[in-house]
């Protein structure tokens, strides 16, 4: 069994573990103060192109998540999202346990527009009685979003022009963000997030770490005691050095690119496999997840050998489902697959 | 240097690295439904020596703490814990944040007694406005507590007693369990625990691992629906089977309790050398951290060679400091520092 | 001007006033332990037609929403609700505010079904993933609802079997309950309700009162310790005999239900005259609450005299609009209105 | 029976009734933007000589507390208070249940000092583990306090200093404030509570009217949004002109200040006969609570004819308890007491 289920199905990038074992026995303070945390930090300013920013490192993608929204949030105040978003959908309601409503807008592909967020923050307003409804008080945005699209780069300006007059923090959640990074059809760079975002965070569970994601908190006004948020929500890791190594080995001569793009390019084979075979896309995606349609029997026969997950049925005979590949997937693991998809 | 600071200054036992190592190219599912969670499992109810406990793991103390709490209590209940517990002072008010009052009982030493317990149950009930007041809905202890005393069997089945008697669920926090079970002074094994708590915690962050911590649910009415509350609070780790290889490998062949031996026996060579100085020790302590009595000049020559923590000034010329060994302890470490102590 | 913009712009039925006025200078105890609550709870389980409910009275009705919720779900669970309930819109995320997220359903009239219910239950629980989504906890309806329409007997039976098959508490929201069971088409009885759902509360604040509602819990395993939820919530009146009294009145002789009835009688009178009119409506309402769909001219002229509430854009020339009759519309206010109307 | 018990035992001043029923067929806008609400904040601006300050009426005490709390605390803070505030005891852990801590002072009498505030404000942030203890983010205290007791310019101008040295929001609890302000001891006026606090509220539930509590906000930094927060925490009363009229009504012609000085000057008269009749006093208060200090066999004697609320043991053979007179109270009813107490 092939595994394209998800993109965390293995360990680390064998240079992260290369690197916990040199440094295993070294002593050092707890709680992200040590000093492979600080070394992560500049290297990451570096790759943000901004010395100014504040670099945390949490554990996982909900707590990030629910940490930096109840960090922002005053209690009043829901975080807009995409009805598909993952706060609004798959983090079994963790930002409504810190006493946030997600403001959910319709979306279609995963994206949300400038417009929309305008549109919203105007009807909130406009109506006499605002008091009495969650007042917008943030937006959330992934990048690639839950269905592997990507925003231009036109699209997060306008975004941001909009967050801006409305005055809302633009958070971007970037557990996929290496693979939104190398795409070969964006033109959105991690020094384009930095500016066109208040706060994100770069994924490294599921780009090449055992788990880590690293907070970029750009916006000064949300910077201050932070590190009591991280605490609270139980993301303060004892041993923080565990992640400063992490992103450490990634953004050392651009590791997190190198195997981002890989993942990337075995995607784009997938895809084209998918199309020469005939199969329709449910979301226009161009980063490390796939969604073809497929007919359900040729889904069965595909079952026997690989493992994906069922995202919708499309009607009565086909189905969309969601194909990962990831750091680790194999030019071996897809020319099998793509010789299997070709035999249908 | 040497860091004495705390339990957690290394990495992990290599036993853990090297198996992490060995698994790294595995595909696994993740959320903790992989073989190596499932097989950490079975040797950690074996050594419990119950079937029918449930074990769940998270990542850090604090999430643990937090997620047992709010899954156990209904929204007008507290927790009931010593003054001195890691809950009421050291996690920066999680347990509030997810809605409840930690219910403070006075403690010398860090340990609380079944008496208390019952005094504070009856007092409250005994209450004509008690509906104003937050109720009592369970007790919080910790074993080692933060003052690294110990309770006797005894005294844990009094409490256990009182907790039933009031219809409270007894949580018992062992971050530092292994240090417990494997003092030269302790009556209490795990087994002992299993029987006599409702649900506990097997500590892995201070006692070989990197992270991790294995919450075991003993009574059936605390298990249902426990996953939600862990990925509802940000603790289920996306790549989860590093949680069962951790704890796969610190429960094969006694590895834990080893590892939590050695550091005892340093720990008690250490406490001999500070009688035999002459000072006096602030808590009776017998496992892996010792609070004695220091002259502040004594101190601020340690201070030179060796980290520890600033505990208490008991008057203008000493203070009490704490030192902690760990799995990763040496015996050169504690001859250095025994030296230094005699030579003072 | 005459208002018909809620039912809520006038003070309260003068027999409240005079019955406050009678018992102003009578020493009671207070928190709702008095004689005059007592009395409101014995009038209000024999209208229910059962002696083993149990009666707590709360100041408003968003208190009584978020207070009873949070009684019920444990941290991981939601509350589903038409996307147009109460709760989900108009309470500033006051659900969300005790940690709980309100699960929306589609809804075009402001009912849900059973089978809808089940339906999203099936859905949930038939999903691999299901721990990283907000577990149905229970259900929340309003009758009338917020569209003003009426649940019949035979909808009402079938929602409370899904929610019995589903193991979910079945919640009424009866701000406006008085209108409802006095409506000319309505075929549910007050004992209907107090059998067909878990817990439910009879709106006094809409009704004829100063403010209040009668939180009715009939599901014994919901009675548990509610007063603790109401004084944590803020909810507990210290001159809790205030809502007692007002109770007490409403449910002499039955004042409520006649009180109640005239309103309905005054909005049938305005539903007849817009149908005549040839204005359509936006919902089939047969309660206080009247939806006509009217051009924007008609509606600039109407303004000059009389406040309503503005609902919905139908399209560039008509609005739609809600007028509320109340316990005291005045037979000549509607007089008034219906002949301005048939003069537009 | 006569009761002492509390200060809610009874309705309201007569004249708050009459004028509500004088304005009952009113019809008005709701949640208190009608003329009412908006006539009594004007005279309340008045009695606090200021202008500048936002008036905002919630229904009662411990919804005005957590409403107050909880809007200014991030997540991470807590509130500073006496450790017999009665935030920390008697409000079911209203304000944990918004996440925040109540951190706890050691008071004697009730009140805490502006040095012990420093203290903690320089404990916590001299700790190097700051992060992980809740952050004291503003500092709460009643006046009178629980225990009768008042501030006085001095001490309250102390306090005052401390807070905006740490730059912690003052907020005062004035449930009782009216008894306070006519103390026969006290040199603290509205004015000088304006001056001397960030944010307060007068007590309307204990000082003569039904039902009520406006809360006066100066800083200008704490007045954001405030309406949104009282919706969410159901303190947004439908019929606001309730509390309008009420407050239009105590702050006429200074009768809040009339009725609760007689209620003092009742207490003082209770006063000098526990003190002729031998008693001590717990706490040296001169508003309208007494606690003396009674031995066992008179209390069982005083209870065949009057309430008054236990307060603690001294000893086997004395309690001290608790007498509270009104705005209620009759000089007859002191009368009869005073003669009972001088037989005994």
């Amino acid at each position: 069994m092939i595994h394209f289920q998800c993109d965390y199905a293995e360990g680390a990038h064998p240079a992260i573990l290369k690197k916990m074992e040199e440094t295993n026995f070294e002593q050092t303070v707890g709680y992200g103060a040590d000093h492979h945390c600080e070394a992560a930090r500049e290297k990451i300013r570096r790759a943000c192109g901004r010395q100014d920013v504040d670099v945390h490192f949490l554990v996982g993608g909900t707590q990030a998540n629910f940490t930096v929204i109840s960090a922002i949030l005053r209690p009043h105040q829901g975080a807009v999202a995409a009805v598909s978003g993952h706060i609004n959908i798959h983090e079994t309601g963790a930002v409504e346990a810190t006493g946030h409503k997600v403001l959910a807008l319709p979306s279609e592909d995963g994206k949300i527009t400038g417009q929309q967020v305008r549109d919203y923050y105007n009807v909130h307003w406009g109506d006499e009685t605002h008091e009495h409804m969650v007042q917008p008080g943030m937006v959330y945005i992934s990048h690639p979003t839950e269905n592997g699209t990507l925003y231009s780069k036109a699209e997060l300006t306008a975004l941001k022009e909009a967050c801006t007059e409305c005055g809302l923090p633009l958070f971007l959640d970037g557990a996929r963000l290496g693979y939104g990074l190398t795409s070969p059809k964006t033109d959105v760079t991690l020094a384009d997030i930095t500016e066109l975002t208040d706060i994100f965070y770069i994924g490294g569970t599921k780009v090449g770490a055992l788990f880590g994601e690293a907070v970029v908190i750009v916006n000064p006004a949300l910077k201050k005691d932070f590190r009591y948020l991280i605490k609270q929500h139980g993301g303060m890791l004892a041993k923080g050095r565990l992640l400063g190594i992490q992103f450490e080995v990634l953004f050392e001569d651009g590791l997190y690119y190198e195997i981002a793009r890989q993942a990337d390019v075995q995607a784009m084979r997938l895809r084209d496999a998918f199309e020469k075979k005939g199969y329709a896309l449910r979301y226009d995606a161009y980063a490390n997840q796939q969604f073809p349609i497929i007919p359900n029997e040729h889904l069965d026969k595909l079952r026997e050998k690989y493992s994906f997950s069922f995202w919708e049925a499309m009607d009565d005979s086909c189905s969309a489902v969601r194909f990962c590949t990831s750091w680790a997937t194999t030019e071996a693991a897809i020319d099998a697959l793509i010789a299997d998809i070709e035999a249908l």
